[in-house]
């Protein structure tokens, strides 16, 4: 049994479902295990169920979404965007009036929409929340129980989502490691994650893709020093996972390929007309701005 | 005395001249000292004459061109672009005829014009090099004895250079730890250079640019996790010192913004047609790509 704090929310997370054991599911089921919280798992890949047995990623584990759901007190969807409509229709029927569903998307108004449209009577219920973490890397082999140390965790509940679900969902992060947990609203949460992370993961794309397709790639990029290698680590992420997050995201995300693009034809016209004084004052602003939001002192 | 291998150059570099004690020159000075090569190291900043002086940097310190050439085999440049003309000027009276001289900057062509109308009987000792190495800090406080462990070297040397200083050259900067030391055309050097190198540094000013210039830049920020940091590192490098290498390799570069626009425009129609199989198409060849570069199997 674990204690009550004040709120009425225990002070140690219950029991835990997790659905999907990739790089997300597979770090939370490790990270919550260390903090002694049960934690059942349901994927419905064998290999990675055969290998999350084999690694203790769980204490029990199904390819049955209801027998993982049985005794939870919390229901994590750690799937990729495309696998969340399927899961919440599978799961709506399936969870009692006590029982909290979240999920960890990157993208959160599409999750939020078919969540109001699919659980019925579990919606109050449902806590829509992205941790902000991960790496380039994929899969139940990459998990981590330290990932979420010091990462920031966005929830985006509705004005009618239960509060108690919301403490719950909170506590289980902090749990984790999370340095912060804040609510804001879907849309604000899918603009901010378009600029800052989706678009620099397709320019990193984009310009690996213009790189390779020179003819003199090998040499380009034997020559590029860490530059390249650091800049593009986020094109090394997973395709399937990107395509779906970008299409989920495609509005916000066009909008800051445009504002990037017009940056980038400015620099390019001071480049043009050899303009040394704009120049350095457009690469001395930058460098100043990313100083202040990366090492602010 | 150094003793000399079979190709008439000594096995060991011999008394060395550096111009301009910053990063690079002075990562130099304190790894030719190591190896227990005599340095000579002149600078104009009394600041900089100061702090190397005070750290050991180099054997004998100096604010006159002519001093610290005294005695020195070989004469290396490290100061920054705008400055190798007027320094290539101040050394062509004071070379003796035996004495090499080369240079360090990320561009080639235009170093290699200046030098050849400016260097007269010097001409044929001037050996033009790249280390590609470097960070994005800059400054002598950042000098690294190990900086150039493992970094590859480019050599533009033109059919009437003396092989002779070549060699001598080239074992200088094995000595400090290259991996490899290449010649190749400048116009090639500046080509490769401006794709692997210029164009990654210009995206990243570009992006910061446009992400600090949005109205919710802390939040965007603030929620970017890792992606931002490791893709815009570069954008800290020094403004002064990036504008003269994108001015003087401004054609190159210029060639290489279109290009990376083009694939950029490419990727933004598949998203704006929401085209779900061209985007994962797009995405997984860029991945494989860079694993293809970056972790050869």
């Amino acid at each position: 049994m674990s204690g009550h704090s004040g709120s009425g929310v225990p002070a140690q997370p219950g029991r835990v479902a997790i659905y999907g054991v990739g790089l997300i599911g597979g770090s939370l089921a490790l990270a919550l295990r260390q903090r002694k919280v049960w934690v059942s798992a349901c994927d419905t890949d064998p290999a990675t169920v055969a290998y999350a047995m084999q690694h203790g990623i769980a204490d029990a584990i199904s390819a049955d979404p209801a027998a993982a759901l049985q005794g939870a007190e919390l229901a994590v969807l750690c799937v990729p965007p495309a696998a969340v409509p399927g899961l919440l229709s599978t799961l709506a029927p399936l969870l009692g009036a006590e029982q909290v569903l979240s999920d960890t998307s990157s993208i959160k108004r599409r999750v939020v929409e078919v969540a109001r449209t699919t659980l019925g009577a579990a919606w109050p219920n449902f806590v829509p929340a992205h941790p902000v973490a991960g790496t380039e890397q994929s899969g139940v082999g990459a998990a981590d129980a330290a990932l979420f140390h010091n990462c920031q965790v966005i929830l985006t509940p509705a004005p009618d989502t239960a509060r108690r679900a919301v403490h719950q969902v909170e506590q289980l992060w902090r749990a984790v490691g999370a340095v912060a947990v804040r609510s804001m609203e879907a849309a604000r949460h899918d603009a901010l994650l378009a600029a800052g992370s989706h678009l620099p993961h397709l320019l990193a794309f984009a310009l690996v893709d213009y790189l390779a397709g020179r003819a003199d790639a090998t040499e380009v990029l034997r020559y590029s020093a860490g530059g390249f290698a650091d800049f593009t680590r986020i094109a090394a992420s997973d395709p399937r996972l990107w395509t779906q997050i970008c299409l989920a995201n495609r509005d916000e995300l066009l909008t800051c390929i445009r504002g990037f693009s017009d940056r980038l034809e400015a620099l390019t016209q001071i480049l043009d007309r050899a303009d040394a004084a704009a120049l350095e004052g457009f690469l001395s602003q930058a460098g100043q701005s990313r100083q202040r939001y990366v090492d602010p002192r």
